[in-house]
């Protein structure tokens, strides 16, 4: 679908934590980026006109909906961007593609690797542009551990550890929600789907695990007085095997109590090793067997315009991005793909990737066994 | 001046480093706040034609002057926002007055507490809301700091520390600029300004000082092919007496290798105390006397939704706010007080006040005696 | 076994790293603690007379042996200090146990389980105190690691995760030594036992684990001019069962380029957390959730003469143990417990607790299931 | 004075802190360094007979005094090892160097510089070794420090910021004690010292002060149910010229609520920079501006055998000093120089010079004048 005029317009559905935080990446990546369209907010989709309308003129939308298929439907609408709850990514996705749209769907694609993959076909062939939410990818800092690696700066890789804890449901009072669904729910599809990306991004493919997978708080309120039985994983782990021969681990926990963003990742080589946490996500921690002998340590490397796009945001190091920043610079790279300036950072077929990686670990954790995922 | 119809209409003059911050934080200020008005990027001035329609086009201005003097009289117009070099700052802020516009200027408000204090009474007697951008005050964690100092929670405080040092003029081959001006230029002044508005936004009024100051690289380069003396500071220090009955210091360095934002403070008081690294300014460390014996310790505090406005940017805690969202939160103040809803955060008047702490750190370290700030 | 007169005489086989630090901590024990004998370096024996010459020389021992077994033998001797390596505990500690001496072994206690079993048979038909070295433990921090969560400070424990990696066998070319051998050496065997005892240390006992192992680097110099083939791990790893409900993960390294002192354990309950790494082994970070809303964090206790046996060390908090300083409190347990002054820290019993799971960690990632460990 | 038959037999007077502190180093220094004489720990005084032989026992010195003159003037002594509190320093000094005593004695050397300089002057006169015991420095990472300045790792050193901060002090409920002594009291003394003479070990003399001195508690309770009023600082600061043509700054707090032991310096060169706390003293951050562009960061060196004498201590790197091993090195630099085989580390002449910077600092911030210190 073409852009009309030089403007990219925009309808999106949902309205909550991950709808905000796009419309914020969208203000964003206008102004720092030099976005080859016009970022339009066209329409907002929520369940009632009256919650539509309010977010519209809250968020900085023309018009409002409380029918996300007219929204998916309507001709000036360039790209559909999909922040609803992930039981509906799949219908709406589906619908956008069938509609000709480009796609934004915030992750997890859908709740099963096989709806990621008919979503996948779908979008491929419909021939369009799609895009799923990884954002912590988008630190400046990951591409220069992935360049790091990729040009031997560690040597070769040996090991790897990755790690996604938070604690927003250590609560077992905290009621049963989407998340907790049998179907697409829990901490391994949550948060390990992060940790896995991570891992893929910055080492290759996976190519077999074993898993681990624990409920530790099973049974939920209900919202209406009762409880309800919880099946899903509050906490996930696996052993990895990379395809380069490198070995590592993975956790996901969100029941991790005082951890509000744990995504860490330590990489060690041959010739150095990195370290990292989403806690400091301005910071890279890097060891070079080349520094000389008495002078080696963990070199704690601060984000700065040596390291792009950090300096589009702000010329001066040190200075920091924030959460909101990330979502621009995914934002960015999702309007370059359409405009055919570089390939799609992050496509459907890369959700469904993730989504199969997640179910290998979940079934490798029933069946006791390791899982092949190449 | 009245708004125009539910607009703010911004008139930029100056599109470098913190131009374009100050359009980020138009950007973002727009999504993430509910702000009483509309912001509208009206008009953008540089120095040229051709510079001007450019940053127009980058930056998402409707209009393009080469003559800020047009874009300061023009009624269309309601808010002036200064970004040029500080000598600039006097002549623009009171031709803005002088046209009854609300001014927004970048720090340091002007080369002289002189000038300042002529721009205050300019700005006081127009009516208009000011503002001056020390955007680190803006910082959620400083607002809590303030709070906890004032309700008690570290008791009476005895000790502060404060430390602003990057690196930016440590090579000496960088070249001589405006900041090394003997009117207004050096370290004190450049960044010793935002280390004493944090004091004073913390601790409250500075009660006098005995200061000191360095020259360490006398000459650099003048862009001609020779060299030219430089007399202004490098390095800045600061003994202080609070007017709560406190002591502490100060620092202010550029030429400190490997720093790039170590805007720092200590605070000591009987019951508790406060460590906080601008580096890391998503954390803010607190000692609580009240934590059981064996138990205490420095507690790193991760800014969440708990500390207002964090939640308009990020529903969940540890995700961070990175320098553009203060430059927002700064422009959101701003905006409110325009509307009347609170009072100014930062009028012209603070900006005035820390212009006469650097003058006076200045004149003690040349007279080397001890002189009154009250 | 009586003492000699208030007398302890140790008879040390080994002098190297171990051999040392053991002499260290006695030197150190002696003054530091208010111990029920005195320490005598009586007899050292290394593999010939000049080394054990000029061992008992440097390290102050009254006599000198190139014979172990008379040494064992020697009447005069209370306590057999066994540093020697892995492959000679069994013999030497069943000699000694023959003899009717305290035993004080180097971890692993032996290169099996088995041999372990044997061992800890031997000495409790003895009725003699054993003791092996696992120095971590002894960390005052870790003693109020396992009470704060003993008396519930943390609430129902969740999860858990330890490390235990260095690096100092990341180079290839290192040559093949002991800790190579297909029986008792390897990574898990090496490391990992430290990262076991610690577990259950602070948890209580692994029901069940399912282990991960991998040899990386595949041959050695064998010293000779050629190679020599390697079977052992280089990286093992572990899913955990605890017997009181939680779950958690383990991994042991000895090629994780930059780390020297990586011991490090994260424990997660209902009520709150603990972070610790050996690397700053004098603090440990407690989340607490009971602090206020708002004001949570981790917070980094300094280990301090809260912190039994901190005190006898040093009267003034923060100003460190360091590593031998572990090793004395591990020497002051021991011969308080051969004074019956209480139970025997870290028994042979104990001891063969560890290798049994070592092995079966290494059972498990060889037959690919979950393995009982009760 | 001879020593006696390879032996140096120590006579020691106090035994509170510090006592045990330098009991603890003898026995350390006597393992782990290859020494020119076995430590003999001959005699130990304090107040009573009962209160010495308690020490002795516990000590373990072979005779008890409580009459310090008696210890000072057995002929079977060689070294009178000073802990008194610091107002008997001078007269128990003098008395040792008249009977010919090599004398160690802890810091601060006198409660006036000028005592210290009578003291200087008899231990010059009487031939004798003399050590004061400024343990700090005795960290192999301040010789790496050192090492780096001097050889030009760091470039041109331009500026340095020292402190040293505690809170022991903090209570206004803790007694007045001799530290509070008009006389050599305060927290200049008691800490500025070691701030001031970490500053010259690292960068040489300091040129001329500009000093600070607050007395915040100013009464204390005088242990007979009143008040007693307190006239020395609780906070002093100083801006700091060195010969080298650095500036710097120091401040010495007792009263900093949290802190237990922030003996902090910041060095910062042409080419790099040089981060230390003593929170975690085996660590050193080093910033290299010869490291790659975009790869640049402040460096955690962790104390190894690269660091003597770490080594002999422990031959794995990373496992840590702690406080009571620093003072093993300072004893064995004593002893060595007793035997003539390297210079004194610190002796009284060094310990005048310290108490001549105190004094500097407290006489400039009284009569607020830069005061010449060469």
């Amino acid at each position: 679908m073409a852009s009309h005029k030089g403007q990219l317009r925009i309808g999106l559905i949902g309205t909550g934590f991950m709808g905000k935080t796009h419309v914020f990446g969208f203000a964003a990546a206008q102004r720092v980026f030099d976005l080859p369209y016009e970022l339009v907010l066209h329409t907002v989709a929520d369940r009632t006109d009256e919650l539509a309308s309010a977010a519209a003129q809250a968020l900085g939308f023309q018009k409002a909906s409380s029918d996300w298929k007219s929204l998916v439907a309507d001709p000036d609408i360039d790209v559909i961007d999909i922040t609803a709850p992930n039981a509906f990514h799949k219908e709406m996705a589906l619908a956008a593609l069938a509609a000709g749209k480009h796609v934004y769907c915030e992750k997890p694609l859908a709740t099963t690797a096989a709806d990621a993959a008919e979503m996948t076909r779908a979008a491929e062939a419909a021939g369009v542009r799609t895009q799923v939410g990884f954002n912590y990818l988008c630190n400046p800092l990951f591409a220069l551990a992935r360049d790091m690696i990729r040009n031997g700066e560690l040597g070769e890789i040996r090991s790897y550890r990755g790690i996604h804890a938070e604690d927003y449901m250590a609560d077992a009072d905290s009621p049963f929600t989407f998340r907790h669904d049998p179907v697409g729910g829990g901490a391994l599809a949550d948060l390990g789907s992060h940790a896995l990306a991570t891992a893929e991004y910055l080492l290759g493919p996976i190519a077999s695990v074993q898993g681990d997978a624990v409920t530790v708080i099973d049974s939920r309120p209900d919202g209406k007085g009762g409880q309800r039985a919880v099946e899903v994983d509050d906490l996930g782990r696996a052993f990895l095997r990379f395809a380069n021969g490198a070995s590592g681990s993975l956790e996901a926990s969100w029941i991790a109590t005082g951890r509000k963003m744990q995504h860490d990742f330590e990489v060690y080589g041959t010739k150095g090793a990195l370290v990292f946490t989403q806690e400091r996500f301005n910071e890279l921690n890097f060891y070079d067997m080349a520094d000389k002998q008495g002078r080696r340590g963990f070199r704690r490397i601060e984000a700065g315009p040596d390291h792009a796009p950090y300096g589009l945001f702000c010329v001066a190091p040190g200075h920091q991005l924030g959460f909101n920043d990330l979502k621009a610079i995914e934002i960015a790279g999702f309007v370059d793909a359409i405009a055919g300036k570089r390939p799609e950072p992050f496509s459907f077929r890369s959700g469904q990737r993730i989504q199969e990686l997640v179910e290998a670990i979940q079934r490798s954790a029933v069946e006791k066994r390791w899982v092949e995922t190449t």
